[in-house]
């Protein structure tokens, strides 16, 4: 038997002693003028979905994926504030923060307004969620920070000053720019950039800058903007959730393990080393990370106590702050901060780490986000042409579902496959309410006698949200004769437009007629085999039914349809003698067995070789050459240097393969009199279609891609190449978040010294608008459906990475492989996606305007409804077409309006917006006007209140409280063309390029007797 | 692109609306008088120490072992029950509860006392640790307890209704009747009983019984105890700590995954399932397990909601409920309960999971807590001779280390090597301060004129706590002529004692006198090698120095002492003339050379064959057949069929092997007037010492085991055996706690028909003070120094298991190999033990005598203090002898004062406890009397009030308080002797057979003035 005297004289004293110690910490500490200030930001981060699907993180469940619950989080941070009035708190993810305020009862409500109100909890960023930077769409990053924004304003009466995305995967212009400064943003803090532009950054202390994101804007939209020293979390050591293993502060005598001076010095020294990177006397810690503070009070009584020994140490001063105390602090220091323009992209934290994998993954979520973008944009307007009604179905749900899949792991494609489809799940479930909402607004439009009168429309119009996989069952029937299908053509933009309109039917006898009666041309298409095969599967796999009868044919016809409005067409059987469509006529021709191939009747002619292979653009002015090809990059599975694999958010390529056109396939030419295509198959899996409309100067190329063979164990990431002559020096441009447009030079980053690593994978730019190159003599570009990744990989050259299948996890935390599938009854196949992009040649300095213009078009289809055209619907007077603005009245061809919609009490929000950068067009980069009494018809105008862009509070508030921050080496600001005030009376809107402009618009009551 | 559909129609209505849903659960529920009663008990078990410290699990830090932190719990625990009148929790051990008490704000105190008034809180148990129930001694659970209890009663006024031993690895006698029934519980819970006997029970919903613990108190010591279905934690999938993976229960419409039905389903099948193995319509939920509750409010929130829907949907009625609540509920129910004797021991969780070896794990440890436990009962005794200062060292902090070493994972051995480290170094605190009052205590006593009065005492007395490893500095020193060493030799007991003291010198020319200057005979005994080798290195592992020259004798010499009291001797230089020490006769044999060795010059002869085996214990009355042997199992590594490997808590032999004496190594033969010995190596690890003294009749065995080796690779775990003649028909008695005696009968059960699996292990017992058998004429008594775990494997044979090394860890949660070594400058070697056991034969009925009086004296050796003889302590006028009770008395002697201590005020606890059982004794097992009066001589007895067995509440309220528990079969109680009521003038108290009376004794003033 042995006794264990371990340095027990040294503990004697205190211990075991049993007087009480309550402790009252000092936590009073501000800023200290000259000592080193360490600003701690107590945070948790809150994915709005990714390994868990939104509702399960909110509520706890599904923990044996992650343990993380966010109504801890909230529930637990208003004692933990309540606890001392010192202790601060920043909330983010609004899409949380309101689930978990309907659940609280008004004691708390009231107790949490004054938390907000006193500054102890900040609520900042403040959209819905931390939304993407690369692949979403800025009108949906508007859309999504408004919805939050609103909430705040409405429930807290306050407006977020701080922009905070902390995790996102590399920072756009557009972030900066216009979701920092033009929502009245005094900072924006980040945590992921490039490694070797952090290495760069952290040694010449320009971590923290003014960031100018939009050339066009210039200093009139900059923010300051500081990228964290390593990544949100704490310093090494000071992770204080609940069963977190740093040591904690031990601090009571009578206990052993004491070790105040021992976590002091850890403290102190943490923060020399970060002020050796940072500018001024002002550090900030983020002391938190993803879904912490489950129990805040666990890190807030560790954060009491190391401000309170670390302030009696007296070497360096730690505080409770907020990034608005830090931003005031450092913008109280009236420093100069280097500049930044352009944006952090690609992210890389690796030198086989490109986070460009992701700018691509789950092409077919990607589209579906897009797709119910512009439906959401067009179903706001007919919202706010029939008036929202409290009881009826309302575009809110759909608002909601497009918020949260804006999150940086859902669009982005970076979650697992379970929250893939809960996004999914959501935004089908506001689909289809909104599409109630949009059949019976039209049915409304269509009926009233006078627009805006809308009593119980009869009208039951259908909508085709299949179409996409060739299933229209209202355009399915076959007609008998004598009845007819009645189709209405909305059209949101803002200025008249003709377009093609395409959809499936089962019969080859048909006419088309206007809402005159008159005869419109129209042409057949057959629908051919691969389609057919989409069809078939997919409706089993989404419906749980057969699709039933095929249809034969695509029906193609021009449509021309008002501003903000509809026009309506009429569908029959053909009568014996009247007009009806055109069959197309179709070739089926095989590889080297013919004399080459073109298409295009109009004014675009395209040539094929005697292979298929696509080797000329030929329109009226020149003759470009342009070839098409395919080809795979297989994932890498990691080396042995670098076990980094390709997967849903690396691009990490093994090699690539070009994919050839298979020789023995026959190929097909349709020919019509509105459009002409060229089909092919490129392999067993992937088939594309070259398509020329009439009266059109672009190829419209459609694919159809997968399921991708995986049998070969080899995950693969296809891309297509677009070839040109053109010598392009290296350079090319990508839009940041589909508007503003970036230079872009291949192995080359203008803030730092480019070490190559990886050729393909660090050149690669997310594309949501488009990507375009130029020679001196012409422009070379290609629009997207949805969001991509693409280069330039050699001059001349564009790719574009269209569907990736991988089979290894990239070590990221999603833990799953980006192997995505569709099943029929439990039987899997790779997913299968379709998409289409669009190519143009236009003269040097002319390439804008179909960008914009037709970008306007990509992204806001014609949105078509179906009615029979029985007896009921002829008997009843019926209005046939149908604007929402003046019918004088287009908006210039440089204004889009971004937003129209109503808001409580019938007010209006709209926003309106430049489409054009400084210098990009000739005659359209220009200070525009737009009559605001002409865009609302029928209604008086009280009063037009100019706002920031996420509408939470008056523009000229906004500028009053902007701080300004100076940059280095620059004296003045420079003069930036923004438009002036509007004149109450004149109502005219000016905007420079660029500007988007905001406004609640009060309307006066017309024929009303008086104010109520 | 595919849309995701997914069931979306289903999901429409209430999705995605934001009206407010605060909830308000109904969570009021009593008690249903037909319905099945689910009780909810939120609780959490936090061990004091096991993976962690107690300080660290308190804190919160070294998580990384394990995530848990009791100030989480506390913290937490409050707000969660201010929210809701409804919820209630129950805490346990005050080890933590102390420590987070005196860390709290007065406004917390408040409001936590509220709490504890309303019953929102109830404190249960209430020790402070929950202790382990095999290797404590009873006066250590009496004390831990008593301590936790103060306190309680202290800061809330209330007493625990309820045992609480969740967790211990089966459940003593002791427990269920002393620290059950005689602390005032109602009833008495637990998890962990045998495989087997949980399967009977739940077959015969008998796990809820009336447990009688002690044959002598019967049922006037009866408790209701309840053995937990499965163990303490809640049915699976109801586990809700943050980050738990059951499912919650998600009841917002809003949401998805809504499954209120299914969760009520669940409940109510888990809950019928329980109703079908227990008796009545009352069942228990442990709601919580180890740590849990770290953020409270994650339990509550769901158990909240499970309240709600559960009765709404009214197949069973949930509420919020604790022990007490379910006590009382089943109480109310009238039924009679099957009957319980005996006890819990061992218990099996698997058939070759026997959790017996930790019977014997962590010897030393085990030793060290036993000593200290002796120590402190002396200890307070001369503390409240002296009186308790304020300012100067007490025995608090020695109480506190005490009770913290009784847990379940401490005194057990069951902990991680560095919390069993913790405990010693905190008893080794606490031993420092009690030594220093000890000192002080007796250096008032000596130097005073007037007993109770203490100036400022100038003698420095030293004491030898590492005595065991041959180490005491203060008897080591050189003498020089004329000069000598006092020795003050204290009795804790309460009869005049002779014994023998041995201390190590250097000098061989000694004498020994009494305080009368009289001659004492003394002898000395070489300090043999393996002692000299055991104190150098331990010294430098423990101490960090060389132990300096080394003394060559032990000097023995026999001592007379006062009850509670002590005498002086005086060692010197022996002068020419004087008396002085034999010198022993020392005579060293070789195996087989030699015609036979007999020790023993008094009452008791041992003899030994000529190669050293011990053959024949030889006393005036008879001559008994004796054999001593060693063996070690080795440890099971697992088998194929069933990995359970042998560790801390299981023991599992894969083999026993028998160690034989070596053959060729030189025995020891030593001779005296006081002491003969016989020493022997058993084999190059275990060394052993066979000791007689003259005019006793028992053998004591002294034996040095280790380091055990295992470079075979091969865990040990060594026993020993003595074997006798006796035909004992597989019966053999071991203790509880040290206080009662069981029959065991080997492969047998009295509670069921048992499988015998381990016949090793299936059959070990705790041992605590010791074992015995009897045949037809006579008693074989082993006593022990420690708690071992022993056995009787065959007739006539006792084993002990006296050391365990072994390799691996047995799964049962502290994840580490019991492989405990002694480390000198980084060089580590197995840990040697070195102990005591001492055996005698007696006549069938007589042997009692022995256990119970030399078992106080092994319990309660002496105490010895030096002090340099010098000029100085010679001046001054000594009381040389001292008694704290009226030297005229001796108690009786089957009568022992447990404690003896002052409270607050000047009172003082005292405890009596009769030593004897029901029939053990013919003469003493009797109702006996004690003269209080004679206890406290030189004060004035006021007030004598009679308490509950831990001094919370007084003994005449506990008895009306008691529920009268009815057992089957029974219609009438059975009269059991109980002492009477205590006369106040006359103060005398009676005593029956085991029982331990508890008083708080109040003193009037003596020679004041008047009262203040």
């Amino acid at each position: 038997m042995a006794f264990r005297l371990l340095a027990f004289l040294l503990a004697l004293g205190g211990i075991l002693s049993c007087e009480s110690r309550f402790m009252v910490y000092n936590t009073s500490a501000g800023i200290h003028p000259t000592k080193l200030n360490v600003h701690l930001v107590a945070h948790t981060h809150d994915d709005v979905g990714w390994l868990k699907t939104v509702d399960q993180y909110y509520v706890g469940s599904n923990n044996s994926i992650q343990g993380a619950c966010v109504q801890n989080v909230l529930d637990s941070m208003v004692p933990a504030l309540l606890a001392d009035k010192n202790r601060k708190f920043i909330y983010v993810e609004q899409a949380f923060f309101q689930r978990w305020w309907r659940d609280q009862s008004e004691m708390i409500q009231s107790i949490v307004r004054k938390l907000v109100q006193s500054g102890q909890l900040e609520l900042i960023n403040g959209g819905m969620c931390m939304h993407d930077e690369a692949v979403p769409h800025y009108i949906d990053m508007i859309d999504q920070t408004t919805l939050g924004h609103w909430f705040i304003k409405k429930e807290f009466g306050v407006t977020p000053r701080i922009g905070w995305q902390i995790d996102p995967f590399g920072h756009s212009a557009v972030q900066a720019y216009l979701l920092g400064a033009e929502v009245g943003f005094d900072s924006f803090f980040f945590g992921r950039i490039d490694y070797q532009d952090r290495a760069k950054r952290k040694n010449e202390k320009s971590l923290e800058v003014v960031w100018r994101g939009s050339k066009s804007l210039g200093s009139s939209a900059q923010i300051f903007a500081g990228a964290f020293p390593e990544n949100y979390e704490p310093p090494s050591g000071f992770y204080f959730e609940v069963n977190d293993d740093s040591p904690i502060v031990q601090d009571d005598i009578s206990l052993f393990d004491y070790n105040v001076q021992e976590r002091v010095n850890d403290f102190v020294s943490a923060a020399l080393k970060q002020a050796n990177i940072t500018r001024t006397n002002h550090i900030m810690w983020t002391m938190g990370t993803d879904f912490k503070y489950q129990y805040a009070h666990t890190w807030f009584r560790q954060l009491d106590k190391l401000i309170h020994y670390v302030n009696l140490d007296g070497r360096v001063n730690a505080l409770y702050s907020t990034p608005s105390i830090y931003t005031d602090a450092k913008y109280a220091t009236k420093r100069a901060w280097p500049l930044k323009i352009g944006d952090y992209f690609p992210y890389a934290d690796g030198a086989n780490a490109y986070w460009t994998g992701y700018f691509t993954s789950r092409p077919a979520l990607k589209r579906y986000v897009r797709v119910m973008s512009g439906y959401y944009l067009a179903a706001r307007q007919l919202e706010f042409f029939k008036g929202r009604s409290s009881s009826g179905p309302n575009t809110d749900s759909l608002a909601d579902a497009l918020a949260i899949a804006q999150h940086h792991d859902a669009v982005s494609g970076t979650e697992k496959q379970h929250v893939a489809d809960d996004y999914a799940k959501r935004l089908a479930i506001g689909y289809a309410e909104t599409e109630a909402l949009v059949a019976s607004s039209l049915a409304c439009l269509v009926e009233s006698t006078s627009p805006m009168e809308c009593g119980n429309p009869t009208t039951k119009f259908q909508q085709c949200p299949l179409m996409n996989i060739s299933y229209c069952p209202p355009s399915e029937t076959i007609l008998s004769k004598g009845k007819g299908l009645v189709l209405v053509v909305y059209n949101p933009l803002g200025w008249e437009r003709e377009d093609i309109v395409q959809i499936p039917v089962m019969m080859e006898s048909i006419s088309v007629q206007d809402s005159e009666g008159g005869d419109v041309e129209s042409q057949l298409i057959p629908i051919t085999n691969p389609y057919l095969k989409l069809r078939s599967y997919h409706v089993k796999a989404y419906l749980g039914r057969n699709a039933g009868g095929a249809p034969k044919y695509w029906l193609v016809f021009s449509v021309s349809v008002p501003a903000l409005g509809f026009s309506t067409y009429s569908i029959s059987h053909a009568r014996a003698t009247g007009a009806r469509s055109t069959k197309s006529s179709v070739y089926k021709i095989l590889p080297g067995k013919n004399s080459g191939i073109s298409i295009g009747q109009g004014n675009l002619n395209v040539a094929f070789s005697a292979e298929g292979k696509m080797t000329h653009y030929i329109n009226g002015r020149r003759k470009e050459h342009v070839e098409l090809s395919y080809s795979f990059y297989s994932g890498s599975n990691g080396t042995e240097e670098d076990p980094q694999k390709s997967g849903a958010y690396i691009f990490r390529p093994n090699g690539t393969f070009p994919l050839s056109p298979a020789t023995e396939t026959r190929m097909t030419v349709v020919h019509g009199p509105i459009i002409d295509e060229f089909h092919q198959q490129i392999n067993s899996w992937i088939y594309q279609v070259s398509r020329v409309y009439k009266e059109k100067e672009h190829v419209e190329v459609e694919f159809i891609i997968g399921p991708i063979p995986i049998d070969d164990g080899i995950g693969k990431e296809v891309a297509t190449q677009i070839s040109t002559s053109m010598k392009t020096n290296k350079t090319f441009y990508t839009d940041s978040n589909g508007r503003d447009f970036i230079e872009r030079i291949r192995d080359y980053r203008t803030d730092w010294n480019l070490e190559v690593n990886q050729p393909a994978a660090g050149n690669y730019y997310p594309i949501n608008l488009g990507i375009f190159m130029k020679d001196n003599e012409k422009e070379f570009s290609i629009l997207v459906d949805r969001s991509v990744g693409g280069s330039s990989l050699s001059d001349g050259q564009i790719e574009l990475m269209l569907h990736r299948r991988l089979l290894l996890d990239d070590s990221r935390g999603v833990s799953e492989a980006l192997n995505e599938t569709v099943c029929v009854e439990n039987k899997c196949t790779g997913l299968t996606i379709q998409g289409k992009y669009y190519f143009r040649f236009d003269p040097l300095g002319e390439g804008a305007r179909w960008r914009r213009s037709y970008g306007q078009e990509i992204y806001s289809p014609l949105l078509l409804a179906f009615a029979e055209q029985d007896e009921n619907y002829r008997k009843n007077s019926r209005t046939t077409s149908f604007s929402g603005i003046d019918s004088s009245y287009d908006l210039p061809e440089n204004i889009a309006i971004l937003t129209l919609q109503e808001l409580d009490g019938g007010k209006a929000l709209l926003r309106l917006a430049h489409l054009y950068e400084m210098g990009e067009d000739e005659d359209l980069s220009v200070l525009t006007s737009v009559k605001l009494k002409k865009l609302f018809p029928g209604k008086k105008i009280g009063k037009a209140t100019e706002m920031s862009l996420s509408a939470n509070q008056e523009r000229a508030e906004m500028e009053r409280k902007r701080l300004v921050w100076q940059v280095e080496g620059e004296d003045e600001d420079t003069e930036v063309s923004r438009g002036g005030p509007v004149n109450p009376a004149k109502l005219v809107v000016e905007l420079a390029p660029m500007e988007i402009r905001t406004f609640v618009i009060e309307f006066d009551q017309l024929d009303s007797v008086s104010d109520a």
